[in-house]
């Protein structure tokens, strides 16, 4: 039985294998791919202060070298359930179980797929489901916002910043965010706007060059030239493993407090797979650390304070 | 008038200058000294996920290099005071003024010392401020930490996973730390106790080898063999200058939502000075990061959800 094991190798499981395994226990990470988690869908990362302009798989493998130094046990399998059993945890992968006195959940999310054709050919090709991360290399370009909410919304202010025009695709007659938030997007001139509007495929060459839409009133369909689309029709939990524990919210994620400790005595979460705001590698890494040094101390037998 | 003026350039402050730059926004990043923070008093960074083993002035250059792709004015002062005027703020140095439309707060905290003979020579040869981040380069050593309060103990119960013993200096008969921490530092047979003891002196040569300690009862001095000395008798923020402004608690720390946004509208902050559990690099840097968000959605006028 390990002290620690962490569900999910993206940048949160492994900053707390890299913080767990300092403090002298024992580690399981465990992930059903490759280490990496959402990184592997950015092409290029310029904000994790000391890197500079870095490729996200060279950030990736610079990450796992890190970790290679610790004396952490890393495992493939993707995980059907988590249980209680007696004091400590019982993990049900696909292929074996584990038995771990303390849980870190950092399995992420996944964006919710448009599923419509060429989404997956250009994923990191012009195809972001983050703005903040990528919007830096199209700038002055035309992009796409695909999505209504206040995600949408609000990236599409962001990217307004810094690009040609933003165009704001939704299947909707109006926005779903709040009110001020619409009012705002309508301000600027150089954000556009194609309510009641689906995508019908992505277009390009070797990257993205267009994006084929459908009006849902007029069933008209229309090309519009995109160098960048950013979606944001949502992202789901990857915690199916743990719908039947009492620790996440109607969608999936899993409500902690800020020692990233759940309602389940032994069970963290960091990252993304959490209830929050800001989903960024360094809120990610961050929230690991943490989540890791409570594990340690719950192990430890030290009891929260207030 | 800067959109962004940065106050303390640490971890914190320079990753809110590369969000708040990367968003497009004019940033000024202030400090007294060189740009690094409390990263100067640490020898050596193991717990900064993708960098492995690197000094810290290594990675200090490196976050520095970063920032210097960037459009970031860099300037030199001691901040005296921090006023609103009119809907913007002026910051007064003691050598010149700045005017900014919104703050970020990163200013950090100072340990407060002992003032003790050879705490200075032998800050980072062998004296640290924080067991987490170099408790590693101690393994199997004997170590001594200074202070009694809930930070002492808990760093103590951390040291003592993989230090040969752990003697904790106090200057007072009890330990004012929460009962269930005294409790658990008293089961651990190679934590050791000096209560009612004082530091005199720290002693070596290239490197700390002994504590010179005096019994407050006794009068009588002892020389403690210890290769690492961990100082918590606490921090001070550097908040002096925001004394007036209703944004602190009463140790000065600026007290921070979980959009990092205090009290004063326009006023964020991040890292280790505001008001929190956790004071780690990527808990600094994370923060940062969603300082300068919330500074860049209140500089679009986007009104907070929620």
């Amino acid at each position: 039985m390990v002290d620690i094991a962490i569900i999910g190798a993206g940048p949160a499981g492994m900053m707390a294998a890299l913080y767990a395994s300092r403090a002298g226990k024992s580690v399981l990470l465990l992930d059903m791919l490759t280490p990496g988690g959402r990184l592997h869908s950015t092409y290029q990362v310029d904000n994790y202060l000391g890197f500079g302009k870095v490729t996200a798989q060279e950030l990736i493998a610079k990450m796992v070298a890190h970790l290679r130094d610790l004396d952490i046990k890393e495992e493939r399998g993707a995980v059907q359930r988590l249980d209680r059993f007696s004091d400590a945890y019982v993990i049900i992968t696909d292929e074996t179980t584990y038995q771990a006195k303390t849980i870190i959940i950092a399995s992420g999310t996944r964006p919710k797929p448009l599923n419509v054709p060429g989404e997956c050919a250009f994923l990191s090709r012009g195809i972001s489901y983050c703005a903040v991360c990528d919007s830096t290399f199209f700038q002055g370009e035309d992009v796409v916002v695909i999505g209504g909410g206040d995600a949408a919304l609000e990236e599409s202010l962001y990217l307004a910043q810094t690009m040609k025009s933003v165009t704001i695709i939704h299947d909707l007659a109006e926005y779903t965010a709040i009110k001020g938030m619409i009012e705002r997007v309508h301000e600027v001139p150089h954000i556009h706007h194609l309510p009641s509007t689906r995508v019908v495929q992505f277009r390009g060459k070797e990257t993205l060059t267009h994006v084929e839409v459908e009006n849902l009133l007029s069933g008209a369909h229309i090309m519009i030239p995109a160098q960048g689309a950013f979606i944001y029709s949502g992202n789901l939990a990857n915690t199916t493993y743990a719908d039947h524990l009492p620790i996440h919210d109607d969608d999936g994620f899993i409500v902690v407090d800020r020692d990233m400790a759940t309602s389940e005595r032994g069970i963290y979460a960091a990252g993304d797979v959490t209830k929050k705001d800001h989903r960024y590698i360094v809120t990610a890494i961050s929230d690991g650390a943490i989540a890791a040094l409570s594990a340690v101390k719950y192990l430890d037998g030290i009891r929260k304070k207030d």
